[in-house]
């Protein structure tokens, strides 16, 4: 069957099931109960502290098939997983599913535990290095599930995603359970992502090295969601946070497209009081910001609230005054971590306050502006930011579609030809996030507006900004680098692409080598 | 039938259903799943915002035979409660039950919302004036159900009191339903008690009168559980919060029986380093923390943490450093509420944190030491905090039952003589709070132990405390003031008193008057 994106998903795929085919970004309303997860008590006197991990997985016990979720706030420097899945396969533990919130590659041995049939399902957000490629190369039986964050959290919410064991990797605990993210020698700032995970998983397991006299403060995960303490020597390396550049770009064709996007914002009349704004880490997100900061302090303005994964960048935008709240699910380095430990206005939020579809208001619907980036763009505006050119995963929504569904502009920056190849074409390999939730793209070779938002174009082009029809740029692009030959996939499904309110987007297949 | 504690409860009580009878303070362990409210959402653009409460009751619709939650922490302040159920009655809506965490003179309103109709069951953990004189004289065809602290909270969470509509107080809110206690011309404080409820009803409604710019901070209660907001002009008078006293007593008695109760702990030796404490805002406890303070002064003793209701006598103790924590279920006074504005080791908690016992811990497991009050106390140490010595109903548990089943030790604190009458009796007109989970009694004429704690007895003995039987407690009061009369009932059973695991502790029956 076919999807209203007019991508081609199987009706029922093996190893996921039956698809709910993506109808709009907002064309499916909810129609479930929510996670129930079992009501336990704890006598006064029992106490939840295990020697060892071992400990915990013979107490709970975990068995076959079970799923175990993990959350990825010390991104590369991640210490929990790898650790959790060694105790399994030192058990004999075969068949799990892991669910955690983003795959890196310091989770490299999930090869193995994949090859050794300990773990036979992945459920994640992005997915970046070896593990990607494997998965890309057809290593696993069944289809990975690719969410985004706040369509990681529906799913667990809203049960579609049960998780049997929640491994929290704590930076602080006390031996009760209450846990932070921004105390101990590995603090990684917000744990926002991990939050669903504690309120719905059937079995909470905080796990730390750094454990404080009751009561720690202040809470992030309740004692009263927590199953069981146990410390190991690390949790994780903070420096493996700042995976990627966090810093702004110095690229001259980066900087112009920067400045550009910053202008396309100024021009829809977004900079004054109350601007709400998200933009990622990447050096020319970082750098739109730095332009978007600059008109900011020129017209004397105050925005609102900067959301998403936080960086040095936004910390100081929040310090200079030039914001009131920061609004945190996730610190990408370790100045956000700072912030957060000591700024009342810097907020920790769930993955589900952050980006849920289906709550009573994530804070992306709250977002002025999002500029986001893209591996390719169709000229339906479609992005695709999972697979490379080559078809290999390479990364996935996070919250990529969430904050285009949310924002009230939403902008593409994008080199129009990256690798030799041009990032326009009629039909991206896979579609992440649908065309309606984009509003502009812009380029260094011009501006393309989205025909949803005529008042918008009209905007820019009084603007002055070089406004051009999409089909026009990718024709530009082409001029340059000719027409790139279609990557030719096999049939296996490796991937389920789900949209946020858990409707397939689109699929992954298996590439050829 | 009759239940572990030798109360005759009916098998079946018309308005309540099946009775699962009291079987002891840990004997009944969870069996049910958790309450899982519906999943709903709300597309970007959506606004929460209504014009009055009248808009809110037509556009959830409130409609007969529903629940509405609604907490107490204005306590004879509240504002909230009259101005919804006059809107009720104005719509012509009948059968409402009232599910308000405690009842104060205030809500007198209520009674004739119950005459006309409108109000046909209560739920509340504390009632007292007129809207529990006219319970007791059998107002309402149905039983009020008196639940603890912590036991509505689990009711709320495994869905045993469901919850319609939750009207919340808000001291602030903005106007996409983000709530905090601590801002605002009204602020109370911690909002502990309502958190279940925003977490758990079906609907959500935000009542404030002091909307601020989106996003607020520090959030209580998310957006991600909000329905709708509405402003009134007074949510209620900070003032009406100060009811009763809050200060140390001056009667020599109370004096005594409070030093007497700090010696009782210093000689179970309690008084050092991560000592932890509960005492109430009446005039005796306070008291009895002043002279627990004088003994951690002079053996320079740094407690962890004192919880519960929080008054302006505990706020000095943190402040001082003989506290290193304080976690705050509800403020007690404007003290408290300034401090858990602006003191990070100042922790706002729920009602299933502080209390409730089928979670994976709440924080009265980790007491050491409560002090209590009590009505009435029996020779098997079963207390009564509902029922005056007329039988009228003028209290509840509240979180009596909850910190005696947790502390390590727990005191009640007694003058032998109330009103002419004694306070030890053969068997308490109505058990609250199960002898098994009482320690010690404190009286000015001697200190009785229960006899489950004969290690405690015998430090008692050794440190020369006045340590006497109950029994003859029970004759000395006698000798002074007489034996009294029973109290004699009538059949009916106004009110159902539910241990906090949701057993039947004992009822209340009508008064004959």
């Amino acid at each position: 069957m076919k999807n209203t994106l007019n991508r081609e998903i199987p009706e029922t795929i093996a190893g996921y099931g039956k698809v709910k085919p993506y109808a709009g970004a907002f064309a499916t309303a909810p129609d479930m109960g929510r996670q129930a997860p079992p009501v336990k008590r704890i006598i006064p006197g029992e106490s939840k502290l295990l020697a060892s991990l071992e400990e915990v997985f013979l107490k709970i016990p975990v068995t076959d098939g079970m799923t175990l979720s993990f959350h990825h706030h010390f991104r590369n420097g991640d210490g929990v997983v790898n650790q959790v899945l060694a105790v399994a396969a030192k058990l004999g533990i075969k068949n799990l599913k892991v669910a955690l919130s983003s795959i890196f590659p310091v989770h490299k041995p999930l090869i193995d535990h994949i090859k050794n049939g300990v773990v036979t399902a992945l459920d994640t957000n992005y997915m970046s290095g070896p593990v990607a490629e494997a998965v890309s190369a057809g290593i696993l039986e069944q289809p990975v599930v690719l969410r985004t964050h706040g369509g990681r959290a529906r799913a667990i919410e809203c049960g579609q995603l049960k998780i049997d064991v929640a491994f929290i990797a704590a930076p602080a605990a006390d031996e009760y359970g209450n846990v932070n993210g921004v105390q101990g020698p590995a603090a990684c700032g917000s744990l926002g992502y991990s939050l669903p995970d504690a309120e719905y998983a059937d079995c909470v397991v905080a796990v730390t090295d750094y454990l404080v006299e009751y009561p720690l403060s202040p809470v992030s995960i309740p004692q009263t969601r927590v199953d069981y303490v146990v410390t190991v020597d690390q949790v994780g390396d903070p420096k493996g946070i700042v995976s990627g550049t966090t810093r702004i770009t110095k690229d001259p064709v980066g900087l112009k497209i920067a400045a550009t996007a910053a202008r396309v914002i100024q021009a829809a009349g977004m900079i004054k009081d109350g601007f709400s704004f998200q933009t990622g880490a990447g050096g020319a997100s970082l750098a739109a910001a730095h332009f978007v900061r600059k008109m900011m302090e020129e017209a004397n303005v105050t925005g609102s609230f900067a959301l998403g994964g936080i960086t040095g960048y936004m910390v100081e935008m929040l310090e200079q005054g030039l914001f009131k709240k920061l609004i945190d699910v996730q610190g990408f380095d370790l100045e956000a971590i700072r912030s957060i430990a000591a700024n009342p206005n810097h907020l920790e939020v769930s993955a589900g306050f952050y980006a849920s579809p289906y709550n009573k208001g994530c804070a992306v619907n709250k977002l002025d502006v999002v500029i986001l980036g893209a591996t390719e763009i169709d000229t339906d505006f479609n992005v695709n930011v999972v697979t490379a050119s080559d078809g290999v995963i390479m990364g996935g929504s996070g919250g990529h579609s969430d904050a285009a569904a949310g924002a009230r502009i939403t902008i593409v920056v994008a080199n129009l030809i990256r690798g030799r190849l041009p990032i326009i074409m009629d039909r991206v390999l896979t579609a992440t996030t649908p065309g309606e939730t984009i509003d502009v793209l812009v380029t260094e070779r011009g501006v393309a507006v989205n025909p949803r938002r005529p008042e918008l174009k009209a905007q820019l082009l009084a603007a002055g900004l070089p406004v051009k029809e999409i089909v026009e740029l990718k024709q530009l692009a082409e001029k340059i680098s000719g027409v790139p030959a279609p990557v030719v996939t096999g049939e296996k499904v490796v991937a389920v692409i789900e949209y946020r309110d858990g409707t397939i987007i689109d699929v992954v297949r298996q590439t050829r080598r």
